[in-house]
């Protein structure tokens, strides 16, 4: 049925998915997407929300790129906030929340709106390898489709079971089947496989809750947004979350149901993720808390169904229900499904190079959560990467990787690969050495270019970019070459209670002061002149605040990042034998056999080998 | 985890249980809609419009009782047509090309939007039943949930057995799983079951169509509507469908797969709809034709996806591809997915009263393709009676059926309860004794009142109602008042190529010659002084237009409905014993012991049954 062989075949239509088929078309290989549901594309499996802490910073770098998620974020977000305003911006974290149908729908019509892109609704069974590289997929039809390369994105659904209480069944998502056949095969082709699990709450009508006794959470004031691009337009209406809380009385009438429990009677071994934990979870874990906070999300504009954010739990139903039933709103709530746990397969990531191709199967990538990660934002990001590796590598270029200096998505993928992970991976602002160089505000600086060099992202994107580049840097030059003298700088200092200046002293002296903001130096005529006749932005406004304010952090983590750098250029052989480093200890030779790290700095990451055994390298290459 | 007992469950939540749920709802009973994924509510499982020849009149009878159908084909529409419109009104049908993704989400937003109505995702995986009534329903998950009356519309969904060429695995419509084990209760229960099958034809990609090659079908220049109510609004802009043809190219193609045809190779035993064919049927059973038209349906406003209406058919999946690639614009034509053929499980409606109560279950209802129907008009009208009545029931109120004089949905019930059905049964104003009474132009003044003394047609839509009738009413007196002298007429007639009056004659007479219109009534200064000073809208202009040109007829039929309606008061007595009327056929006594007729006209329409049996019967009553 299909006479055409694809440059790139993506399986799955879920974030990391869409990601990848939409970057391989765009960048012009002929790309098919094969879903087992056509009608779900980017559904969102559990929290109707996009971005967040570190995360948000994820969606800004896919925007970057060229990517989608930041734009479809944007036309499907009922609400915005950027959360840490009130830390330093590199933990800014831009959050919306959405509207989950629209959302894929949007998605949906983005992709049938790039070129170069086809659409196949059927379960992907199996992949036809030879000669360890991938030539196509099969399909539960038994078609069979031909390929250069093949990304795999199955998520949770790869032999998904699902568990409440003490029943379980096949599924990959609520009301979906799961998939199977591709498991097996990968292991038979040598590769090793894991089982993870994950959970949701139960979903509510938002008719039942009484939201007088919750407390409002309303969205920004000024609400931003994600895209770069001026497609997309801040929200101006927004929906309110309300947040409410669990106390002794209901976590007494949970424990109730803890003999039943998946997680605590061994029926589920897996391990789920440690930062989403189930409401179970958390008064096991911190038995010492009375109450949990809890957020009350809308799933859209219009629909009344509401998702309970810190009740994940895959308690008997009847538990849920009634522990749900003793917090304070929800004494008359109504469930239109209650939450519940699923274990799925995923392939420790170790298994993969920083492109994301596999090392066992040439042609074959992995993304998503089949890396054992959880998140969309980690999902899309990985997505992407996979697809625009996979086309350079059908196009015969360079690979295309990221250094974890320049960007979150570089940390996520060289953690996975380098360290793999024993539990679902989320992306924290914690784990980037050089966080303060990885703001959601610089993210276009960072990457667009790179996304522009790659084909993907438009030269609008970039020329936005160097317009906002080029305007905050000139604006940071006024500042460093315009002085004020103490009668026009002081009685501003005065009024923000800053010690007054003696002499004359340079604005962005002054400016860099850490509770003098843009609208004190506003009151300097010169400043508001040089706004108005440069016609200067929020954007660019906001960009210069930050070179001006934390220029001294951003030099030094460069300069760090530099000194990394240096290592990260010391390049291994591939296929190093490190059976004969004899120094060297067993377990470093074992994991470094196994990782196969490309440079001395990510072989200095891989736990278990310690600095003892880099020096042992270095002296073998001869440095 | 369900406190309370409902006054009404129904179980799936289609086009039949989407009516029911509201109608119950709306009828003030605590109703619970339970589906297995509430993502797809009234999911358009094939094509994607409402309406057409006899089905229009079906939804225009909806909305004239107060079910949405109406309103969210309005809604959702992308194309209006009146088909037929040619014909006499009688044969005036309402047909949209729907946006499917809207349709779903307007549906469900509307059911969001009603009180008393309760959701639940999950599988009902069987009945309570105590005493030979129900009580309630056992969900896939243990859960019970307790109610005085349940509607069962569980669609293709009973052990639902897709097939594709040889291939075949379980599944309620692509990409959805099965029910099971409801099928199995009922039978033990004593309700007989039987096996239908339908198909759907391949969705493609219209990005890979050629349209300039195919006839553009645009909707109609002046759209109307099905919403009696002025909440909704016709279309201002629409989507064209495209017109193609197969070949005995394409013919010879589908040939080929015949030996791997489920249909042919005896794999599918099960009757299909006979009149909704798949393109393989059509080439068997007319062989001597050597085209078959089809038509290329978009899916919605914005979307690529695009439905080959003509083209159903479970061929493998790579015939089907061959076979299209040679339809003229179909040159380069991608698959989204292909056609398939589903088998289901139904229930021979002969075990139900008019109501739709089984009789075997006290409180259980049957409604949609569950009873051996095709089609969403016929599914959504059903689950709107059995809402109906339900819900009567629950109330201890006088139970609501319709006539065949009344309504479609009067004629669409009584067929399947009197006379079941063989093969999936479809509306025709063929089946309807009296079309000339149930035109899609006086849904409105049939039934509105009736909705309204049921608590389900709004204040509003009742008003409107009367006054469209109390203006046409009018407008026809005036007709009928009114004189004109030949000098006024002549000229008028003359243009026409009528033949000229003699002598002054009431303007009623001249409109009602076959070829004058309004238009050439209009030229009359009287009447266009009518029409301004009482505010005349096209509505009531086209319905004085029909109750002139059609008075003959409409009186006829009456006075036919009226003798057969005393028949229909000819009671039976419940449970008679139909075993002592030794002088009736053996067949005929069966018949009438299994179907168990309320009245003699219903018991003369059963098939088997002659009139020389009705006389015995008659004799026996004592008439
Ligand atoms: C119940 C549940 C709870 C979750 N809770 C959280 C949470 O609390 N916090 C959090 O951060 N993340 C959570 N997640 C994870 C989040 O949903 C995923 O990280 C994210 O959706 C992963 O994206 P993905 O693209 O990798 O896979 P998915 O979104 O799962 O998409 C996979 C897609 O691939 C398709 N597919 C799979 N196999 C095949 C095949 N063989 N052939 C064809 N198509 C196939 C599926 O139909 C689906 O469209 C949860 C997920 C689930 C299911
Ligand atoms: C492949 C296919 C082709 C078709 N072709 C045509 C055609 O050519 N012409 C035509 O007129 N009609 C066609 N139809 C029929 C048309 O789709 C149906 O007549 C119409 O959808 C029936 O409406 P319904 O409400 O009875 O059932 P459905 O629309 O099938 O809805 C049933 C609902 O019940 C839910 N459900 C089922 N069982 C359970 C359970 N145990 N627990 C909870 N929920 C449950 C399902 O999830 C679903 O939401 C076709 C249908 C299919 C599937």
């Amino acid at each position: 049925m299909f006479n055409e062989v694809y440059d790139v075949i993506v399986v799955g239509g879920g974030h990391a998915g869409s990601e990848a088929a939409a970057a391989a078309a765009n960048m012009g290989s002929k790309t098919l997407l094969i879903t087992m549901n056509l009608q779900n594309i980017a559904q969102m499996s559990c929290n109707p929300a996009m971005g967040g802490i570190a995360k948000g910073q994820i969606v800004r770098e896919i925007d970057a790129l060229g990517g989608y998620s930041g734009i479809v974020s944007d036309t499907s977000a009922i609400q915005f906030k950027m959360l840490n305003k009130s830390k330093g911006p590199a933990m800014w974290s831009p959050r919306v929340q959405s509207d989950r149908m629209r959302f894929a729908e949007d998605w949906r019509l983005m992709l049938e709106g790039t070129p170069n892109l086809d659409f196949y609704q059927e379960m992907v069974s199996g992949l036809i390898v030879e000669n360890h590289k991938v030539v196509g997929v099969k399909t539960s039809l038994g078609i069979e489709v031909r390929a250069k390369s093949v990304v795999l994105t199955n998520g949770t659904f790869l032999n998904g079971l699902i568990h409440i209480g003490d029943k379980n069944f096949g599924g990959g998502r609520a009301g979906e089947r799961a998939a199977t056949g591709i498991t097996e095969q990968l292991v038979n082709l040598g590769f090793e496989s894991g089982r993870m699990k994950t959970g949701t709450p139960p979903r509510v009508d938002g008719r039942s809750l009484d939201f007088s006794k919750m407390v409002e959470q309303p969205g920004d004031e000024h609400p931003e947004k994600f895209s770069y691009l001026d497609t997309t337009q801040p929200l101006k209406e927004q929906r309110s979350c309300h947040m409410t809380h669990t106390s002794e009385l209901v976590h007494d009438l949970l424990r109730e149901g803890f003999d039943r429990s998946p997680m605590f009677n061994g029926r589920i071994q897996s391990v789920g993720p440690r930062y989403c934990p189930s409401i179970e979870d958390k008064i096991n874990r911190f038995a010492d808390k009375n109450s949990h906070q809890l957020f009350v999300e809308p799933e859209g504009w219009k629909t009344c169904e509401y998702y309970i954010n810190g009740f994940s739990t895959s308690l008997p139903e009847d538990v849920q229900f009634k522990a749900l039933r003793s917090v304070v709103g929800f004494e008359n709530v109504k469930f239109f499904r209650p939450g519940y746990a699923i274990e799925y397969d995923y392939f420790p990531p170790t298994q993969l190079k920083h492109t994301l191709e596999t090392k066992l199967v040439e042609g074959l990538y992995f993304a998503g959560q089949i890396n054992g990660t959880t998140g969309y934002e980690e999902a899309a990001s990985q997505g992407l990467m996979a697809g625009i590796n996979a086309s350079l590598k059908v196009q015969e270029k360079d690979a295309f990787t990221l250094q974890r200096d320049e960007a979150y998505i570089g940390v996520l993928i060289d953690d996975l690969i380098t360290k793999g992970t024993e539990e679902p991976y989320r992306m924290f602002t914690s784990r980037a050495e050089y966080r303060t160089l990885l703001r959601q505000d610089n993210a276009d600086f960072r990457l667009t270019p790179k996304g522009y060099d790659l084909g993907l992202a438009s030269e609008k994107r970039l020329k936005r970019m160097e317009e906002k580049q080029s305007k905050s840097d000139a604006f940071v030059q006024f500042f460093r070459e315009t002085s004020v003298t103490p009668d026009e700088a002081n009685p501003i200092l005065e009024s923000k209670k800053s010690a007054p200046v003696k002499q004359q002293d340079k604005m962005f002296k002054l400016y860099a002061r850490p509770n003098i903001t843009i609208d004190d130096v506003r009151q300097f005529e010169s400043v508001e002149q040089y706004i108005q006749a440069n016609n200067l932005d929020t954007e660019v406004i906001e960009q210069t605040e930050i070179q001006v304010k934390y220029a001294g952090y951003i030099e030094k983590e460069k300069n760090n990042a530099d000194k990394l750098n240096r290592l990260e250029n010391l390049k291994i052989p591939a296929g190093f034998d490190y059976s004969k480093l004899k120094s060297m200890s067993i377990e470093a030779r074992q994991k470094l056999t196994k990782i196969q790290p490309v440079t001395i700095s990510q072989a200095s990451r891989i736990s278990g080998v310690n600095p003892n055994d880099i020096s042992v390298l270095l002296v073998y290459l001869g440095r």
